[in-house]
């Protein structure tokens, strides 16, 4: 790994934003959501910002991160890090997906090590009522740090950020995170007008949270719903896609990513759902995932995040398997499968970057020449 | 619930064996496994013996986990347990995927709500050395086990149980549990040969142990890969499969079953590794994954463990659900998707037993009439 990569960010962003247009709802980003970006390939990560790099850790020390969150100032500094670092084609909104709840008052903390933790969590109606309020809170503070982020970035789009009702709720029932959501299922499948009450009011908290964004100025959204791949697709129609529905038909404004882990059997319905592009892991190729959804999805992933660790030639093919398996969706957006693991060397992430806009031309252009 | 259902195990247990021949090798679950089980329905639970058990508890008491799977006599019980309270067609050997390991001389220890964990984990080829031996332990107190329960289980198979390689060195390359199995993918991606060897020394060692089970008299034999769905095809097929078939071949003269969890993708190349059942989780409807598998191939599932804790009327919704989809399929074994999770009221475990036992026929013989 060459010094010069990581001591000269600033110099790599000027050039990634450079290469799209001035304004970033004609970026390169945006037109791979609308299926037209030709040969370009974006290339953003999921948790681009954040545990990963030294810079987030200097400025989040002794600051908790719900507190992190609604400070205006540090969310557009560490939504901002990995765009100088990496010249990464999309900026992601720092923020949790709780923090919505948060704002509309609901009582939760992130507890370091662990996630969302929820003191009093919703096992039925007074639960519920105590829990989770009908109205969102005042996001003055979101607001704000869009619109220092959109002055900043330029060209450089800015996706706005949320979770879907059913990894939200998922939290809310269990209490924290759950390996097999047990509570959560057996509350979606025994209480059906709880959990629709339940879902419907974490809807219009996410809608709110995201429409928030794009009033102030987001290019772009991605509904994060995690967990979903833990469900059935008859589980997921009937209880989790109404509810997703909802939030993204709220932003139909702009471009909406749709994203889940494990979720091979639901691609198409997450498309349904109002999306234009849609996250593959790395559990399908995404060209496999691309016949699924048909030509009205662009998608977007799907490097396995655990291989980062593995050495830089064995990574550099990986990325090039994506890149051409890509190539045959209407439209691709290079990210990894989940989220840049804390462990990750952003070096390496530094060097995907480089590559992806280095050869992903290249091999999209041969992919694409009949 | 009536009393009575948990009051006499004994009589429920006795009328499940008398439902089948007298020889576990014409029993209706080696009959499923086989192709040729008709209207009849086997029923048994991945993890029925255990955690969830009250009688387990008691008798576990003061004893380690790793401890209690080298006694005889305890393992014999704790393998009888369900079958004399819940009348399943089928005992599954008691015992951990580590045990071969421990019994091998590999460090390890089972702890106590996290799972089996190595002090020194395999990271290179002198860690492998250190820890992993070539050549299987002394496995006597598996035979002693396996007798003591053939005698007792009369025509009830008990089938034998070992992991597969993939999932054994995820834990002994992380050292524990892991979400991410970002080691292990590192190091089966970054030193093929490394991964190799380790994979064909556990390929050995749990061959021998589920060999041992079936010289002893098992019927049939189940090869957890709980967490092969972490990978995508093409990873399976280059760095596992080549390793869970050299394990099935070793047992090729009893039916052998292949479980993973989120194995959507896999399912063809798990019953390819030399399976005639292959598990199915609850992502995927058993018609489905029958569709996908063949017609050489039985299916085992699927009833989604989280659902267990919802009101019993959806319980039984969803149990008549998985056994109209499974009669699509050449054989079909039903069971959960994944383990019996700890906190599971043995109850409603009893009440499906009797629910499959009652319906099932009836809805496998309206769903195989043309």
């Amino acid at each position: 790994m060459p010094d010069a990569m990581t001591t000269t960010p600033a110099t790599t962003a000027v050039d990634a934003r450079t290469d799209t247009a001035a304004d970033p709802s004609s970026s390169l980003l945006v037109r791979a959501c609308r299926r037209s970006q030709g040969e370009g390939l974006p290339v953003w990560f999921m948790r681009q910002a954040g545990r990963s790099l030294p810079e987030y850790k200097r400025v989040r020390q002794g600051i908790a991160m719900l507190d992190s969150c609604a400070r205006p100032d540090l969310v557009a500094e560490i939504t901002l890090q990995p765009v100088r670092r990496y010249g990464v084609d999309a900026a992601i909104f720092y923020s949790d997906i709780m923090v919505p709840l948060k704002a509309a008052g609901v009582d939760l903390d992130i507890v370091p090590g662990r996630g969302p933790v929820v003191a009093e969590p919703v096992r039925d109606r007074a639960g519920l009522d105590r829990l989770v309020p009908r109205e969102p809170g005042d996001l003055s503070f979101v607001t704000e740090a869009v619109g220092l982020l959109v002055a900043e970035l330029g060209a450089t789009p800015l996706i706005g950020f949320a979770g879907a009702p059913f990894t939200l709720a998922s939290y809310l029932v269990e209490g924290g995170p759950s390996k097999d959501y047990a509570r959560t299922k057996a509350l979606m499948v025994g209480d059906p007008e709880l959990w629709d009450d339940l879902c419907e009011r974490l809807a219009t908290l996410s809608a709110h949270f995201l429409r928030t964004q794009v009033d102030a100025g987001a290019s772009a959204v991605q509904l994060f719903d995690s967990w979903a791949g833990s469900l059935s697709a008859a589980d997921y129609t009937a209880s989790a896609a109404p509810h997703s529905t909802r939030v993204l038909a709220a932003v139909a404004d702009v471009p909406r990513i749709h994203f889940g882990v494990g979720t091979g059997e639901l691609l198409g319905l997450m498309g349904e759902a109002g999306a234009d592009v849609v996250g593959v892991d790395w559990r399908i190729p995404l060209g496999s995932a691309s016949e699924r959804l048909g030509p009205a999805y662009a998608v977007q992933g799907n490097l396995d995040p655990a291989v980062l660790g593995a050495p830089w030639p064995l990574v550099a093919n990986r990325v090039r398997e994506a890149i051409r398996s890509g190539a045959s969706a209407p439209g691709h957006i290079f990210n990894l499968g989940h989220g840049v693991p804390p462990e990750t060397d952003p070096d390496v992430l530094a060097r995907v970057v480089d590559l992806v806009h280095a050869e992903g031309p290249g091999i999209r252009a041969d992919a694409l020449t009949p």
